[in-house]
């Protein structure tokens, strides 16, 4: 049998350990690196270092929204299998892909509008407050679009959009509001990342 | 309301578009480059181009397994939940995480090993020749020491686990065998880069 690291938790705390290492120097928080840590680990680019970024205080601030085991939503199934349930349940939050509803579905169709834009709606009309975008910047804009309109007031933005037609500048318009956030500036994001980026602050408040 | 483009396709095509005239120049054949496109419009990272790898004739080879109904194996549930259901669904092909298993669960943990050890372990014994990894590299260790075995004789894998601690080694010595592959050299890769593999390949033979 080939040498091989074998147990999942060695495997994490080596990649960490070889991520901190190679690093180019930084001024995050002792906090603020456990997520870029993460983030590297998920996508093994370092790039993530200099296009990660955090509203003022924003780590404690989704934390104390999580504490009071909140809906979560997110615009793709990929980041919902992504987003620790273990952990999810222990803070007694839910997490939830509008996107892949029916109801949705079928609204954005006759609409001729992105599902995940469809799904935003929905979630605002049921209350949530807490977005994690990991694929569709159109998501992030009509989200915009009903602050604007003062339809919802989010208290946390994860904004992590990838790609080539809108997601630079939709996370660009999310850093000019007043909701607290953390995002990935330019291009690079994705639905992996944005999960990341959740689980990384879960897992400083559950035991795992 | 802001302008901008709200058409799932026309967002898809425009991205396409934008990739192919940023991307550098390249040797890759018409199907080949429908792959490293979708992989690069699912990460935003061109380094992609650089790492992706094609054994001969790869993209046939694995069109006509698909061809044939089968089921196929992902170590994470993330690349499960990425890879097309309605293009599998017309292919007559099924995906399953067998990591998530309940089984395979328990078997992990009493022996100490990764969950994507054990599933690989369960995945041959119920004759899956498919796989896909996204996460792993233990995985593939495993899948490579069954071959050697000579329990399993895969048709095809795709090689993209990401990470520091054995990825890259993993799959240098996957493209070693006489399995027909396609790889992330190095670090990168990860269950969104596996599953826009996989789908880049499917919606080259079904409507979508």
């Amino acid at each position: 049998m080939r040498d091989y690291v074998k147990s999942p938790m060695g495997i994490e705390e080596k990649s960490f350990e070889i991520i901190g290492e190679e690093m180019a120097p930084h001024n995050f928080t002792e906090e603020q690196l456990k997520v870029v840590k993460r983030v590297i680990h998920t996508t093994a680019d370092f790039d993530y270092q200099n296009i990660i970024h955090f509203s003022e205080d924003a780590i404690n601030k989704a934390k104390s929204i999580l504490k009071e085991g909140k809906m979560i939503y997110t615009d793709t199934n990929m980041a919902l299998s992504g987003i620790s349930k273990p952990a999810l349940k222990k803070l007694n939050c839910n997490v939830e892909c509008f996107v892949a509803r029916e109801d949705v579905k079928l609204e954005a169709k006759e609409k001729g509008i992105t599902r995940s834009m469809a799904g935003v709606e929905k979630a605002v009309e049921e209350g949530v407050e807490f977005f994690v975008f990991g694929n569709a910047p159109t998501a992030i804009f009509k989200l915009l679009e009903l602050v604007d309109a003062g339809k919802v007031k989010p208290k946390f933005v994860v904004g992590a959009p990838v790609g080539f037609v809108g997601a630079k500048e939709s996370k660009e318009l999310l850093e000019k509001y007043d909701i607290p956030y953390i995002t990935i500036r330019g291009r690079k994001g994705g639905s992996a990342v944005a999960a990341s980026i959740m689980n990384a602050i879960m897992y400083m408040m559950v035991e795992r």
